[in-house]
């Protein structure tokens, strides 16, 4: 098994950051503008991603299995490409020198595959999104994330 | 062993990435600006970082251990932070769609730890840096890097 896993720090309150991850509206503001569901444990979340033309690319869709209040979220990916189905999303939050920390991860691909390389970039910009939405009110949720490749 | 890996691509010709990755003053452009050595095959290179305020952070030492004309290069890591040394930097390039397709690892390390998490997203922001270079003219280099935690 292999994991993406990236540390990245905010400068807001951990409740803020909390709040990002686990309402609609919060994630509809960083990772993809399309997101529909419930994020109660148990429940499922659907976020889909269309190109800027409008045509559809795909639905991720997340069963959420763990949510400890500013704290930790974890989803399990149940529908989505292959290689997505049977992974792990999951964001652990703490407090060091005034900051939020978050420790992201996707985790549990079953090989390091080509794909694997660019989500782990394509993380690395949403993360940077998410950074942005929370500190300055404005992230970039696709379809207006920043491409990476000639992939997306 | 864990493995960092990021697929990006470039909206110039291959010759132009390899040259950013083997000439000293290519990679000073976009990883730091501190960069002393030879980037022949069994030489090396050291990468020195330093704080805006000019306090030292850290030199990495990279041993060139393969260099080939518009496709890789593989650096091994004999200096440097403790989780660093013994782990290779590598960089594989082709061409797609017109574009060149980089995909950069950082891999053997040890362990998954807090660290390596945060260098994946630096490394992220660095192979934004690159493209930007390459691309562009102008990178973000250290000091002038996008900090993203509150270790660097």
């Amino acid at each position: 098994m292999a994991n993406i896993i990236h540390r990245i720090a905010i400068k807001q309150p951990i409740e803020k950051v909390y709040q990002a991850l686990t309402s609609i509206n919060g994630l509809a503001h960083w990772w993809t503008t399309e997101v529909q569901g419930n994020t109660n444990v148990g429940e499922k979340i659907d976020f889909s991603f269309y190109k800027k033309t409008g045509d559809f690319m795909a639905t991720m869709v997340m069963q959420v299995q763990e949510s400890v209040t500013n704290a930790c979220v974890r989803w399990h990916c149940v529908g989505g490409p292959d290689d997505w189905v049977g992974t792990d999303v999951t964001f652990e939050l703490s407090e060091q020198d005034g900051q939020t920390i978050l420790i992201f991860g996707h985790r549990n691909w079953r090989e390091q595959n080509e794909h694997m390389a660019h989500c782990s970039m394509k993380w690395a910009v949403f993360m940077l999104s998410l950074r942005a939405y929370v500190e300055t009110g404005t992230g970039k949720p696709s379809p207006d994330d920043v491409k990476i490749d000639n992939w997306n």
